[in-house]
This record gives structure tokens, C-alpha cells and sequence, in this order.
């Protein structure tokens, strides 16, 4: 397939995707994705994908390495139990619930072993859909000599070398009995309810519409039932790509360079940013994105051009948004600190414990008592973080007023149905002064060592997404080159 | 003390300690109360005695042995805010963050590091205090001829001779040492917002009541600010201590030697589960209690009493009501799943994941293809718990209609203002027959191998006490000859 036919189909289907996820929310149904297949087919490029292609922020992936010794220590469908999103969100899990069964009939485990487990992953799917969860399946596949050749080019680059193992080679060996078992798999649990949908692996644009599409039609029956028909105009969301925002004053020429430019500098950057990922994954080094600024300020899309740079497996976008009656129950740092990413991994949060100093201040929701003494707070809080070697990056995305006009009147006219205008931001745009102090104030409480801001001027988006991965770079640069000195190793608690 | 005065205290402590607990509700304020201090001086004790004064539903305890390979991969306060207890419940911490400073600093660890550590303490609890959680911490205090003897009393007592280690003998010889750390750390951390309370641990009675009294008045005094007056008549909880239901038809002497022979029963049969919970625990085994009745059935009293029999740092008793937001957003076992133990751990849930064919189909809260399915829900959910060698016991205590209506009206009349009867306990009763109908399908449905339901006839309380305690001892028993024989090797996913 051509590139330029990929782009336009790719192009239409994120949107349709995009429209399908703000349905599920209005359905509240979950979506589970698992994402299977042959070694070197895609599963981990396929979740890349749909992070990217879909807005990460109701997305968590999650990879079910060796569990967790509180895993560990309950029955064995506590972990997937879990992870299950919340109605409105999604879950891409990798081979989940498949891989140990796989491994074992490969091994030649017994039987009625086999038949009892394919039982009870029936029932644990079932009991899932039942209760208002979508389930679907993709399984990636390679024919053999695909395979090999997936293999050999990897080894032949010297950056993915380290991606195939021996025992990746002994399955190879053993192709045909991984074959048949996965064939035995994918019969005795391709039910309608969670149906499995093979993708072939081989062409990474055919791959990546056929899981597209599939998602897709996945979702958009569970939403309107099966058979029913899919809407009509599901392309209406203007966020898709992100490249829609007007270059005023240039002609089309320069437009077209401009983008070009920005394509350029964005892929550099973000090949950068994953890079820096891996080398911090390695060392065990979790990195806290704290994305802030005002409404229309384009967090989230600054937040995807960093969720392409990341393994989606180690990523956690944190949406701040009203708490649960249950966070109202504790101390308002807690929503945030259970949160916090596990050693080697990555929580970027959209919005944050910052709330307590500018929206609910502004807004009246905490009193003057309480908010001013949660400069210290977070102080505090941050300096804990830093303390446990967490990379923290504190971005404020600064639009100003004619621009953040701009933006929502945009808003307004292109898509007033799924991202409406809420009444919130026009309130809080009635209140920019009051903002402008507490921000002021956020700024001289807590643009201090550890955790500096880093304010990005935000009203060219391009140009603030470069930013935004600039950053990052720089802090997990500064971090790694840090961590291997041997001074750290006289940090407390460390 | 006296054995009768002691009693006498108690009692009236324990009545006013159940009515700070639901103050604390109204009032949206929680209570940390971290009890520390000496070898042998009765922690343990100490937080047994005060799930058994208190109502064990609104409490959890943690005593924070090794962290798990979770909480060490995050900042070291982590494992802390996670462990919170939600406004309205109490949180009994044992020795939590004092315990690593006290060993550093009797080894000799540098003034500068501790002064840092005895900093951040402060900053700690300080923000816990603003954000409306009452710190109340308890000292327990042993001299060190008193800590030899309760060695050397332990060591002669061939059940309790485990306890005492090498570890222990070594510290005490370092007794001077460890009381001037003690009071190093008690110095620097005793601030009025967060104050220590030594209590003398040599007389066992004596130290029970004064940590009752210390916690009755740190938690009035969060609740009514300092210095306010207590309030006037706070003992009318009429269950405390449980013996004050009738026994109807006897005189007084038979009345007495009733309740002298269930006082003795209940010692001997929680003996016999204290026994078997410690070997429990060390087969990693864990069980699950589930207590299911009508309203006024008795479960309340029924958990407490086993709870006194367990260790409180291994048990969780969950009071199972409407389901919060975050749990309405998620599939109804989700709720359950969550607050599986850990192995060696027990959960104890009063009402539980049999709402659904329960409360929720009689009120429609479920849809008739919700309950009827949830049947094969819950006998899946409940055999993967069996799999994974949880020990499952399922009560259902059986009140008839007069003697439910008795106690509703003796609520009434005893107790209307705190523990009143409710609108919804009244609407239940006008469908007694619709719940009997209900009754009949669960037991029909569910009492089934391998989790039988045991039926208690619960119009006497404390016949129904026994029983459940018998319930849970032999159910134990005959898991634990289970494990000891070879053949348990052989289930699945062990």
C-alpha cells in the first residue's frame, strides 16, 4: 500500500476511532483490547498505534509481565480483575490470560488441563461482557519464513539486536507446534461475544488499518448493538493529527514547508524521548509528566506526542478532572499519590495536585487556608518524588487570551457536538485575572529545586510540542547522566 | 485494678469509644493511631483490644512489616498514603514510620540524617492533620526489668515461646541504649497537633484502659475542638459487650449462668481459632468470611467476636453498602475482587457480593437477567477463590420475623439516636416474603460444593455466636489437614 493512500485512510479511520471512544463514555461501556500473536508481529507497535491513534488519556496498556508479589499471592484472575477499565475507558493487554496456555500446550501439557482452562477463559470473558465490558481480540500472525525474516532484520539493526533472544529462535524452531496450538486456542475461544480477529502481521500499514478497522467495528457494535447500523457521520472530531491549526499569514507554500518542518523536528525528537525511555527503563527511573496550563492550552495534545515516544506498556495518562467520591474521602494528595508510576515507568498527569492553587482557589472550592498552605504541601510532596529518583517534569503551556479565544471559538464552530464548550470554560474564561494571580503565586511557591516549571509558550501548538519533548529530553538526560555517578548513591532512602 | 472495677471501666469506655466512631463519621474526619514502643510492651495487644472495643468495620489495621515489592518501588511515603483510612474510619498503625528511625538511630546513624528524618516526619503528619486526620500516638512503655520478665514469662509458655528471639535478647541488653533514642525521637515528634501518649505497659489492665482513655479523648477533642466540652451522654450504644439481649423466661440466676457458660464457650472456641489462624498464617492460607442475614440478624456482633479471636494486622472486615463511584464504573464483582486478601490474610465481608441476588433484585436494582445470571457469576468467582486454596465460609444467619421485630424496636427504644433504625430497614421488612423468595433461589443456586453455605438460627445471639465460631474453626481444620497431605499439590494454578 502506498504511503499516501495509508495516510488518508489512517487519517479517516483515527477519526471515526476518536468518535468512538466519547460514545463509549456516553454508553459507559469499557473496552478491553487484547492484543496477541506470534513473536515479532506487532503486538507492541499495535499498542503504540492505538495510543497514538486514540486519545490516551482513557487508555491504560498494560503488558502482564511476571507478576507482582501481591499478585502473586491471590487467586489468578485477581491482576486482570484489577486492570479492567473503568466505563468510558479502554485496556490494551498484551496476551494476557493467553500466554500461559499457549506455553503450556506447546509443552505438551495434558489435555483436560488444556479443555478446563479454555472453560474457564470462556466464563471469565463472558462474565466481562455480561457485565457491560467490550471485548476484543486481535491476534497478530506471521507465517514462518515472515518470521525468520522479521528475526533477521532485527538482529541486523544495532539498536533492536537486543530484541531477539535464543528462546525467540527455539520457537521459531518449533513454528508448527506453536501453529497448531494457537489454532486450538483461537477455536475454543472465538465466541461472538469476544470474538478473535486475525490480522496478518507481514505489511505494518496493512497491519495497522486491519487493526484500526477492527477496533473499530469492534467497539461501534458493542456501542450500537450488533447489526445496527454505524452512524453516519462519525468524522467530526477536529483533534485527530493535530496539524488542522491555522499557519496565519503564510501562503500555502510556506504552510506546506512549515508542516514538513514540523514533521521533521517532531520525529527527531520523539525518536530522542524514546531513546532517553529506554535507558531509563533500564535503570529503573520513573519519569511524573505534570501537564498544566489553562483550558484550550493544548495539553492533550502535547500529551500524545509524548505517549508516541513511550512504550505504551510503562505509561499511565492521568486525566484530573472532579475526584470520586472516594478520593473526597481522603486527604486531597492521596488521588495523586496512589498514582504515583512504579520504579521504571511513567505517569503523565493532565492536570494535577496543582488544581488546589488555581482552579479551586479561583473557583472557591477550597478555602484560603487550605490552598495557601498547600504551596508547602506540594513542596514537600515533590521534593518525596525527587528524593526516590523520579524524574520530574512540570510543564505549564502558556496560551494567551486572543489565541485561547481563538481556539474555543474553533471548538465551537468545528465540532460543538463531542467536544462541546463547556460552560466551565467559559466561566473560567470570565475569571483570567483572578487566574493570572494564582498562577503568579504557583510560580514564585513552587518554580524551586527540586521541581522547576518549565512555562512553554503555547500559542503556536507545534512549536510547544517540540518544546514540551524538548524538555523531557533534557530532564531525563540530566537524570541518567546523574544516575551514573557514583555521588547518588548517597541520596537517603534512595 | 480489680477484675470487677476493670470491668466496670471497660465497659463504659468501650460505650463511649463506639460513640466517638460515629462521630467521627458525621464529623468527615478520620483518625490515625499508631501505636509503638518497647519489645513485649503489648502492641499487639493493644491493637487487638481496640478492634474488640471498637466496631472492627470502621477500622484497619497495618502493622507495616517489609514492603512489598510495590511499595518499594515508589517513594518511601507511599506505602503510608495508601494505607489511609477513608473519613469516618480509623487506621491502627503499628510502629509504621518510627520504627526504621529508632533502629538507625540506636545504630548509631549520623544526628544530621536523623534530624532530616525527624523533619520530614513532622511535615508528614502535619499535612495529614490539616487535611482533617486525627494523629493520636500511643508509647508503650516497659522498664527493662520488666521487659525481662515478660521475656522470660513468654519463653516459659510453650505456645507463646516463638515470640521471644535472639533479636529481642540482644536489643534488651541494649535497653539504655534504645531508651535514649526513644527519647530522642519522642522529643522531636511530640507536637500538639500530633502528640505522644506514653502508657505503661506492666499492668495489663491498667494499659488497656489507659489507651482507651487516650484515644476516647484525642479523638473528642479532633471532634469537638480543643478544649470544647465532651458531650454530656455519650453512652447509649446499647451493643457493646453484646450480653444485653434478653433471655426471655429465665430468672435472674439462670440468667447468669447462661451468660457465665457462653462467656466461657466463646474463650475456649476463640482459643480454638486463634490456634488455627496462626497456623493458617503460617501456610500462608487465607480465608474469607462471608456473613450474610436480615437486617438486626446479628452480623455485626458476629464479626466482632471473631475478629477478637484474630490478628487484627491480618484482617480486614469490609462493610459492604452502596457502591461508590468509582465501583459503579466497574463490573459489580470488581468491588469484591479488590479486597481479596493476600495470602495469610483474612477478609471478613459483612453482606457481600450476594447483594446482587439479594438487596439489589428484590429493590430492582438488577435487572431480572443481572440476578439471574449472577448465580453462575458468583459460583465461578467463588470456586477460582477455592482454587487458589482461600478458605471460604459463608454464613447466613437466620433471625425469624418476631424476633427481628423485637430488636427493631429495641433500637428503637435504646438507641434511636445513633443507631437508628432506618427507612430502608423498614421497607426490607415489608418484603419479608419477597426476600424469602430470594432466600430460597441463593441457597438453591449457591450452597453448593466447594462453598457451602452454613445456615446459623440466630433468633439467640449467642447460640449464633458459638456457631459461627465453630463454622470458622472447623472449616480451618479441615483446610489445613488438606494442605498437609500431599494430594493438594496436584490443584491447578497453586
Amino acid at each position: 500500500m502506498g504511503k499516501t493512500e495509508y495516510r488518508a485512510k489512517a487519517r479517516d479511520l483515527r477519526q471515526a476511532l476518536f468518535a468512538a471512544q466519547s460514545d463509549l463514555l456516553e454508553e459507559r461501556v469499557s473496552g478491553v483490547i487484547l492484543v496477541a500473536g506470534v513473536d515479532a508481529a506487532g503486538k507492541g507497535a499495535t499498542a503504540n498505534q492505538l495510543n497514538a491513534w486514540m486519545d490516551p488519556r482513557w487508555i491504560t496498556t498494560r503488558a502482564f509481565d511476571g507478576p507482582t508479589d501481591e499478585e502473586r499471592e491471590r487467586p489468578r484472575w485477581w491482576r486482570y480483575w484489577r486492570a479492567l477499565p473503568p466505563f468510558g475507558s479502554l485496556g490494551i493487554f498484551l496476551s494476557a490470560w493467553y500466554s500461559e496456555p499457549l506455553q503450556e500446550r506447546v509443552n505438551g501439557g495434558n489435555r483436560a488441563a488444556f479443555d478446563a482452562e479454555m472453560d474457564e477463559i470462556r466464563r471469565f470473558e463472558q462474565t466481562l461482557v455480561d457485565g457491560g465490558v467490550a471485548i476484543l481480540k486481535i491476534w497478530l500472525h506471521l507465517d514462518r519464513d515472515a518470521q525468520e525474516e522479521r528475526f533477521r532484520r532485527l538482529e541486523a539493526d544495532p539498536l533492536q539486536r537486543w530484541r531477539v533472544t535464543k528462546a525467540d529462535w527455539a520457537n521459531w524452531r518449533r513454528y508448527k507446534r506453536f501453529a497448531e496450538a494457537t489454532e486450538e486456542i483461537l477455536d475454543a475461544t472465538d465466541v461472538p461475544e469476544a470474538p478473535w480477529i486475525v490480522v496478518d502481521g507481514s505489511d505494518e500499514r496493512r497491519r495497522a488499518l486491519d487493526v484500526g478497522n477492527a477496533v473499530l467495528s469492534g467497539l461501534r457494535a458493542r456501542i450500537h448493538g450488533a447489526g445496527a447500523p454505524s452512524p453516519t457521520s462519525p468524522i467530526e472530531t477536529p483533534v485527530v493529527g493535530g496539524e488542522d491549526s491555522t499557519v496565519i499569514g503564510l501562503d500555502d507554500a510556506s504552510v506546506a514547508l512549515v508542516k514538513r518542518r514540523y514533521r521533521s523536528d517532531l520525529a527527531v525528537l520523539q525518536a530522542r524521548l524514546s531513546r532517553l525511555h529506554r535507558r531509563a527503563r533500564e535503570s529503573q527511573t520513573s519519569l511524573v509528566g505534570v501537564f498544566e496550563g489553562r483550558d484550550a492550552a493544548g495539553k492533550g495534545g502535547a500529551i500524545r506526542r509524548a505517549v508516541e515516544a513511550l512504550d505504551p506498556r510503562r505509561v499511565d495518562v492521568i486525566r484530573v478532572s472532579a475526584p470520586t467520591e472516594e478520593e473526597l474521602a481522603h486527604h486531597y494528595l492521596w488521588r495523586f499519590w496512589r498514582r504515583i508510576p512504579r520504579d521504571g515507568y511513567v505517569a503523565l498527569f493532565d492536570r494535577s495536585w496543582y488544581g488546589r492553587v488555581l482552579v479551586e482557589r479561583v473557583e472557591g472550592l477550597a478555602s484560603p487556608d487550605e490552598w495557601s498552605r498547600a504551596y508547602d504541601e506540594i513542596r514537600e510532596f515533590e521534593r518525596q518524588l525527587v528524593e526516590h529518583r523520579i524524574v520530574l517534569v512540570k510543564i505549564w503551556l502558556d496560551v494567551s487570551a486572543e489565541e485561547q479565544e481563538r481556539r474555543f471559538e474553533e471548538r465551537f464552530r468545528v465540532a460543538h457536538k463531542r467536544w462541546k464548550l463547556t460552560d466551565e470554560d467559559l466561566r473560567n474564561r470570565s475569571r483570567w485575572h483572578e487566574y493570572d494571580t494564582a498562577l503568579t503565586d504557583l510560580l514564585r511557591e513552587t518554580d524551586v529545586a527540586p521541581a522547576p516549571w518549565r512555562v512553554v509558550a503555547a500559542d503556536d501548538k507545534r512549536r510547544a510540542r517540540l518544546e514540551v519533548l524538548r524538555h523531557f529530553c533534557e530532564a531525563l538526560e540530566q537524570h541518567l547522566e546523574g544516575v551514573e555517578t557514583p555521588s547518588t548513591a548517597e541520596l537517603p532512602h534512595g
